[in-house]
């Protein structure tokens, strides 16, 4: 998926994101943003939107000389969906179908940001329960339980911290479904933006799946980017689960792989490409 | 009141909205972003936000070979605003206060955009009723119209297209409020964004108000440059009315004038100055 020009316009806001968390001057913000501005120039147009993040993320650590911009967060995004999910899990797991359920757990983690600072527990349990009410926007996903139930090898490609402790329920709630099932998560060896990395995954999925590099340093998957291994699981695998818009955006639209999308719409970008409204849950099998 | 960083991309948003009027390749809009980018840069730290748009039209002016880039819908602001005066204006008139609601009719017209071109009467004869039955979230009304009893000379600077129309309504409310009361109207010779120019004003004004010449090109007021007139009225009127979140930027923090301002809170950058939140009705005296 291209990139257009408001992603150039979303990804300033990026940056003020971050100065907010390193800098108080408010005059430092402005002149930064100006330096930020002509290192965006650099985003060739036909790029895809996660790889203008690749220009920029490397330019703020440089700036504030940091490895892990949202390392904080990312720590608290996970404690929160802890919490969450001991309040979800019974209740979905009584349900009649809780692989429906944990799927959608796992995409309105995508959704809600678990780290902001100014929520509580009961906030944030008050917006998931809100979010598991609404149906999926787009929805593939009888066909994506035809085809789990006969499947053997699942590669699923994680998204954000925090949501990757709910993506860990409905990995359990596959292998549930499917005893025979093999999942393999593919995560990021370098932290960018609020991504799970392969130290993180490995954490909150062990006993349930083994964790790989994907070899990405972008906040999503340009499949011809990956490591040898991503790739042969990604075209082989019987199912790959690409979860969050980042994925997305750098799956949809190339060819191979057995891919279900799993996402909350989070930009008109993405909105206009799908021609769903903003907020729109999607569970879609990758056309080709 | 002082620009800051997220000013300089709400007015890279601004461009996008001009590029969308003008150009259908998503590629040249991406490499004009850019362009505008450097336009941006010569904002400098201490500017007030108006005065980056200062910078910005007149380069998108350039770029498209146009004077007046929102003549349209300018001139469809002042007709939807004519089809809902009608529909207003004898309910307003049996209110008890019919001041009072004159005025948030004319900030109503500040908070939606009336050419809005995907709606209809209806929606937008929805929309003000319910901002009607919201109270201002700041406001000196009482004051004013203890002030207002008293007063002769009254400047009324004007804001946008289409409100001025309600403006027209909320200054007829005045003068009958008062009898004695002279209401003079400042607009700007030069069309800048969808600011009522003196021409348009001259139309809409005829026979309730004179309307002179404020000498801004800026989309607000800096009380500097006005014309010899226009400031000898700012500091002699016995009350001077700011319409709009541009006039509040360049007048607040300003030294002089009896200024009541009438605004919606539009943006962050406001809300933050006022310490309320986006889409406050604010009816507030100047405090020196």
């Amino acid at each position: 998926m291209r990139a257009d020009a408001r992603c150039l316009v979303c990804h300033l806001n990026q940056a003020l994101r971050v100065f907010n968390k390193y800098m108080r001057s408010e005059e430092e913000k402005w002149e930064r943003l100006k330096s930020v501005m002509d290192t965006l120039k650099k985003a060739k147009w036909g790029m895809k939107p996660i790889e203008i993040a690749e220009i920029l993320y490397p330019a703020l650590e440089k700036m504030f000389n940091v490895k892990d911009v949202y390392e904080q967060e990312k720590r608290k995004s996970n404690e929160m969906a802890y919490k969450m999910l001991g309040r979800f899990e019974k209740v979905i797991r009584s349900f009649s179908d809780p692989l429906y359920d944990a799927a959608k757990l796992a995409i309105a983690g995508n959704l809600i940001d678990l780290g902001t600072p100014s929520w509580n527990e009961d906030m944030v349990y008050r917006k998931i329960a809100e979010i598991l009410e609404k149906p999926f926007g787009i929805s593939d996903f009888e066909r994506f339980k035809e085809e789990l139930s006969k499947a053997v090898s699942v590669l699923y490609i994680v998204d954000n911290a925090g949501e990757i402790v709910f993506d860990r329920f409905f990995i359990e709630m596959m292998k549930e479904y499917n005893k025979a099932l093999d999942v393999i998560v593919a995560a990021k060896n370098k932290p960018i933006i609020n991504d799970a990395t392969v130290r993180e995954a490995e954490e909150i999925m062990a006993g349930v799946a083994s964790v790989i590099d994907s070899g990405m340093t972008v906040p999503g998957t340009i499949i011809d980017r990956g490591t040898d291994n991503f790739r042969k699981l990604f075209f082989k695998s019987d199912l790959v689960i690409s979860k969050g818009q980042g994925n997305f955006e750098g799956i949809v639209g190339e060819k191979g792989g057995n891919v279900y999308f799993l996402l909350t719409v989070k930009c008109d970008v993405v909105a206009d490409y799908l021609n769903v409204p903003v907020g729109t849950m999607v569970f879609m099998k990758k056309r080709e």
